[in-house]
């Protein structure tokens, strides 16, 4: 099979060493590494996982226009301000493009791109087999591994595959503005449902204390004798404030999860996610392997004729596997 | 296995006559069994597939905003017009609700409420097993079934999933309006994509000129030799202006695909398309059963304490199948 070469383990072992060391630039092959799949991959996750579990993971989603961006580096400064280290992967399963050339990726780079302690990358894999589903959490292994002690995964949009990604991590933020009450009631509800924390953004629009009365309405109606309510934050990420509360907002959750073990339910739960993922992953592999052939086209030609229909057919691809 | 007693024959024969027969309630039952799945729909399909064929498929696709809906009830009224018979499937991935319930699904029916010629439904099933991948076409053979000439797919968002639902028609109309060059160009190059026919809807706003003109020069990189060059139709929907043009298109387009045999390999496509869907969503079942279990929690434990890791966890997953 091509790419079933996996790399020498001396090879992936010292790169592995040199971003573990803080080097940059063996965090960015191993995270490309990864998102490629196939063989290398699979040697690397093996390689990497043994050093992971020491990072927190923040996932950050909104709509598109809601600040999440400035937002984000906002809370990477505290985080710096901190003394902690931080990785960042922005994702957008709607962009063909990957890897640090996108324009989104160099504008979040600017007030960061001296600061050695912050990795900053964009994802956007969507043509992959498994897609960011696999390699959001590849690539999260890696700047564990590499010791970042936060890793933020910040979504581009709040589609469903976005919103899956955002929950991908220990906490999940989720950023509205004021305003927000408007939009349709079924995609809200799915925000809410894996937001740990609220954050009203540009709160210094109008309409800031309808969205916050809004969601506390919201938040009553969905939570009865939940042991964490989402906390909603006020913030003006443009102009830094509210972020002190947000950072201690996040400060409390990471207290919260580590208090009663939701945090390994919470990590247990992602991991069978992922190896079902994977598992799924594969036999799309076998499936299409096997729908690649003259029998599939005869069998094509019989529903077009109407000889069968399509359930039959499927009946009758698999039989003969 | 529940749910795999099949309806007796003879109810289905009946259900389906009586739905040729231009029985409304007869075709609204139909679409609820396919879309429910399992051994009723598996039978449905069966006895569906052999009448149908004869149906034409229209694809609306758009942002939010963009006024596809009154384009799509103006459509409905021409078709009309010309004495032609309608199915509308109205289909929200992002919606929970399914049927005839929804707001929405209200709104759409007015202007078509007395119309007998006139079928239309909401489709929200995205909690399904195969979701609306799979559902979408088996609606669509009902209302083929069914004896009506023309089916349109309207769907009401412009993510992936939408976009891949609007692009299971014969053809597929783009609806945009003045404005839409601020968009986010990776967006739009997967929605002039799949177009054959491109609609300004809002034609009375400004920009509508400069909007056409981004289109035009979108269309001149995708295209080199291409045999369907698809046309960019203005249209103001709430003053039925432009309609008649947009029809005229419509039925340009429709002659183009039977002229060279096109759309006999499109409709391939779909049925490949559709039999890789059933078969993957069987899969699922089957993986879902075997990560159901005692084995299952066991791996997972090894791979949260680094004994395994996540690829070497589906390794022995498979190998104890």
């Amino acid at each position: 099979m091509p790419g079933r070469d996996a790399p020498a383990p001396d090879h992936l072992r010292s790169l592995i060493g040199a971003a573990r060391d803080g080097d940059r630039g063996s965090v960015a092959r191993l995270i490309s590494l990864v998102e490629r799949g196939g063989a290398d991959a699979t040697a690397a996750v093996a390689a990497l996982h043994p050093h992971t579990g020491g990072a927190s993971t923040i996932g950050i989603t909104g709509a598109p226009g809601s600040g999440k961006s400035t937002l984000t580096s906002r809370l990477v400064a505290r985080l710096r301000q901190e003394g902690h280290e931080v990785g960042v992967l922005a994702v957008d399963p709607t962009s063909p493009f990957t890897g640090g050339a996108i324009l989104g990726d160099r504008i979040r780079m600017q007030d960061h791109a001296v600061d050695a302690g912050v990795f900053i990358r964009s994802m956007a894999t969507r043509g992959h087999l498994g897609g960011l589903a696999l390699a959001t959490p590849q690539a999260v292994r890696v700047l564990d591994a590499a010791g970042k002690p936060w890793v933020i995964l910040e979504t581009v949009g709040v589609g469903q595959v976005e919103i899956a990604i955002a929950s991908e991590a220990d906490m999940t933020i989720v950023v509205v503005t004021p305003g927000w009450g408007d939009g349709v009631q079924a995609a809200k509800a799915g925000l809410l449902e894996i937001a740990d924390v609220l954050v009203v953004n540009k709160a210094d629009r109008p309409g800031v204390a309808d969205t916050v009365h809004d969601l506390a309405g919201m938040l009553d109606l969905a939570g009865g004798g939940q042991a964490w309510r989402p906390p909603v934050v006020e913030t003006v990420a443009s102009e830094g404030r509210g972020i002190d509360e947000l950072w201690d907002t996040v400060l409390a959750h990471h207290a919260f999860l580590r208090s009663d073990g939701l945090l390994e339910t919470r990590r247990r739960a992602r991991l069978r996610a992922e190896l079902r993922a994977i598992l799924l992953a594969r036999l799309q592999v076998d499936l299409d392997e096997r729908l690649d052939g003259e029998r599939f086209e005869q069998v094509i030609e019989r529903v077009a004729s109407r000889e069968l229909d399509p359930y039959a057919a499927a009946d009758e691809l698999v039989a003969v596997r």
